[in-house]
């Protein structure tokens, strides 16, 4: 389950391939931007429908200095369909420009950061707030009002603000 | 020009008549909530295929304490195929709920609040904050994503307090 | 019911008042050509979204002079919102430029082609082939696939002959 | 060019491999009934929001035993992304169900059908008449009015007769 996560510390991203990008993302390194993690598979019809769509509207309308938008290429089934080779193919195709990784293959079909964050399937978006904590995490189809608005809150806060108020950044 | 108006207390609401309420909608008295008003006309297809069924959108989502969504007939061409006994019907077979007023006729063509806004056209989207201040104002199409998130941006102000800060409440 | 009259000679169109034509458009004028019917009202949103614009896509698609769309305005509800002056205007704002009856009205609800036809409800769509006679009739949506291939069915078919035969022409 | 085989005998498929097919599918087992033709990608993305989508609703609409409809993946770029073990996968993610052939890779990029038939690109929708005669050839979107109509005059023709009449069958 997600539910025990919200508000937590979003989990490092377990990726063994990054597309579109120089090198490996990580999260720790986007502090002070939203992130928004679109999880998805390249054969899931309600990815290529409706997720990931929305990911690329997400991208064109916030600036990118506020958020940024990540792919996660979290294949659970059909395994041997939709190798990177095949997904390089498929994010040229479909012009999509955000940087994606692969998560990386599990010992079971689930890979590791599918795993580790308790994803019920693709499509799922995930929304980490300026500090890092995730904050949302939706299956399935959800409304551009909806996204639009849990994007707009995280952005309303300040970075080092959380809910419980404004701590004195600790010095080492 | 609406632009004018941005940022400054949203000039009142000159409607003849009112459809879906019980007496007269006043914005003074929806302090404290982010009003959004659509501007359309019935025989507008723009309105017809987007601004209504998004207006709608925004009612099904959000809280009816947090945000009011309210119509706003105003019909500035072809008035005699507009009245409001036509009005009444569209509405009823378009399941429209939320409070509709009548835009006062004017001297020309142009309904009295839609001149005292400077609207360009309909359909119109105005958003008011909870302090009774005219934020923003769409005219003709504008993204779900964008709506969403400014209509968060607006709920994520306390009401009483500015951009220039929270002043105490003036007494009598 | 409608059904009785599959296959039959249309019965005449009983219309007060004619838009976008030159005087009135009688049935018997339009032998050679498949007739395509829409039955509408300019208030009921399922005209609007799906009716009306497959008609306009039916009249864009096939030449004139093979197939002749004419709209029917079939008011049988809201009367006193839908008259001849919101219409006209309806007609304009929507671009519709095919020939529009109004449907004489009855002594009760309904109008008088609407009960002659046994409609449904709005929108129907009806077929007529080239010899005049009615053949097929669908309430509410129907795709552009079925009417495609319907309306093509009855272009193959010759003026003059029916289902059974070629007859040679009446002469006087 | 496909323009040159209009009206001519459709050359036979050269197909690696089926799916969805108990062996071979041939051209000349399917006379009397019309064939359409689904030349696709399973990474075009044109192909999966329009041109399959449109295929499925034809199967879904004709009767089978008068429509016949094939898909043929004819992989023209990005070969390795798109093998058959993908393919098998999008088919059944995507639920089609229609017989499907793989287009024989050819010495250049181009796979042998789509060479013989000279396509323009994917996708590419192919009708076949009930004498085995290609028809029409579309690239890229084509509306379902256009080919609803298509389909219904090629079935309005008898199997046997041709645009020169009806001939006696030729006997051994």
């Amino acid at each position: 389950m997600t539910a025990r996560l919200i508000g937590q510390p979003a989990p490092a991203l377990d990726v063994s391939r990054w597309f579109n990008a120089d090198g490996p993302v990580l999260l720790e390194n986007l502090r002070g931007q939203v992130v928004v993690i679109e999880a998805f598979q390249m054969l899931c019809p309600g990815c290529v429908a409706h997720g990931l769509p929305q990911a690329q509207r997400i991208q064109a309308h916030f600036p990118a200095m506020s958020v940024q938008v990540l792919g996660l290429h979290t294949v659970f089934e059909h395994h041997a369909a939709m190798l990177p080779v095949s997904l390089e193919a498929f994010l040229h195709e479909y012009r999509i420009t955000f940087p994606v990784g692969v998560d990386t293959a599990g010992t079971g079909d689930l890979p590791k950061t599918m795993e580790t964050y308790g994803l019920r399937g693709t499509p799922s978006l995930l929304l980490i707030d300026r500090n890092g904590h995730l904050r949302a995490a939706h299956f399935g189809q959800v409304s551009d009002l909806q996204i639009g608005a849990e994007i707009a809150m995280l952005l309303s806060e300040l970075a080092g603000c959380t809910e419980d108020g404004c701590p004195v950044p600790a010095t080492g």
